[in-house]
């Protein structure tokens, strides 16, 4: 955990806040955290900050936070995502929102398995506490935006131009001959929507559709890479661009 | 499984090979070959080729599998990793594999916990078959060669040299301003050694000793992200750095 995030309704109006979960096991064990000391703290979706150790006892850890005017940004990128196996989007949340991402629309597809919609890792209770885990490993405020879509063409045609405001649309394809990172490099200072597909890789209806609207196809080189590793490939790829410009 | 791998010991001379493992299941139970189809094969640190197969049944399949002339260069990477927790290393393997590396060298550091040595991902009859799941996902026929450090200056001083030919050697360092992949384009023609720290960071001695060896450290913009997502992320920026130029 390198920041710590406390959410607006934990707060009083001063900013004094009492923890008495994983955060207070953490800043008691493993930072040893001592009355008056500062610690390192993010307003969920909001600025970042500093706590003074305002308690310490077994019954938890006080803080009295105080907070920069401003957030940080959102992060640059939206990813839309074929549903992967419950397993494997399990493994994802953490990762993804440690890379930075704005939103995270999971979708259906032609080779998706519907009984993947099934799956308790759908539920905020599942991944919401695995996104903040990402963002207190990356040190961001921001938590994805989530969202699943049973119906492709309804999501891709009625609902995505609500959802993201990004202005360059990638979708990964492995035979694709463009570059993620050579076309994030051209738009710096845009806003990325990036899709990654099923394991098997989108259909040609689907491919067809997200052409038509807007999307461009990037490749990752000869080798085609399992979902999970392209996802956390691909985010790595699309920021670098945007940093390194 | 993307490509299908062959062991040179499997084969007669005359290229004849009876598949009975998971690579028969899925020829029989994905691909549904016939006879006389053919399937892209790779002969495991060889050349790719094509298999026929001559033989479909309960007892395996069979290929008769012919080969190109010369075998895909070696990966432009070698890793060097603080060795992870065996549930996160499990996890790496195959990925690792597909996104291509040479030479996997998994070294002690001080915050490596003793008793990750003690496990059983790091013995060959758990890892070569997940690196050869990864090459077969990416299309790769290169097994990255593995060795197990428990000394670290030994590792660095005495060994590193004779075990990867690099001639950029990177160390991932998360408050370095120098990017990988910008370091990686300026050397597009030769071999990179990339080192990956634990969880919680390589400590100071071990930085200076890295740093006196040849390394720069190289950091991935203001986000501190796991062990394995850090891998996968730069391994991929190195990559694309590579082939984009």
């Amino acid at each position: 955990m390198n920041l710590l995030i406390v959410e607006p309704g934990e707060m009083t109006r001063s900013g004094d806040v009492m923890l008495t979960d994983g955060r207070s096991a953490h800043l008691r064990t493993v930072l040893k955290v001592a009355l008056g000391q500062t610690v390192r703290v993010g307003l969920l979706d909001g600025p970042f900050g500093v706590g003074v150790v305002t308690a310490v006892g077994d019954d938890g850890v006080g803080l009295r936070c105080s907070f920069e005017p401003a957030a940080p940004p959102l992060p640059r990128v939206d990813l839309m995502l074929a549903l992967p196996r419950p397993k494997v989007l399990r493994r994802l949340w953490a990762q993804v929102a440690a890379l930075g991402v704005g939103r995270i629309i999971l979708t259906n597809a032609a080779r998706v398995e519907r009984n993947y919609f099934d799956t308790h890792v759908l539920t905020p209770a599942c991944y919401r506490p695995l996104l903040l885990e990402g963002l207190q490993q990356a040190r961001d405020t921001r938590l994805p935006a989530v969202s699943v879509h049973r119906q492709f063409r309804r999501l891709i045609e009625d609902e995505l131009d609500g959802l993201s405001d990004a202005t360059l649309r990638l979708v990964a394809h492995p035979t694709a001959a463009a570059a993620a990172a050579v076309l994030a490099r051209e738009r710096p200072d845009g806003r990325i929507l990036l899709a990654v597909g099923p394991e098997g890789g989108w259909n040609d209806y689907e491919l067809t559709l997200l052409q038509h609207h807007g999307f461009t196809r990037v490749g990752m080189g000869a080798r085609t890479l399992r979902t999970d590793t392209a996802c956390i490939a691909l985010l790595s790829l699309v920021h670098d661009a945007g940093e390194v410009g």
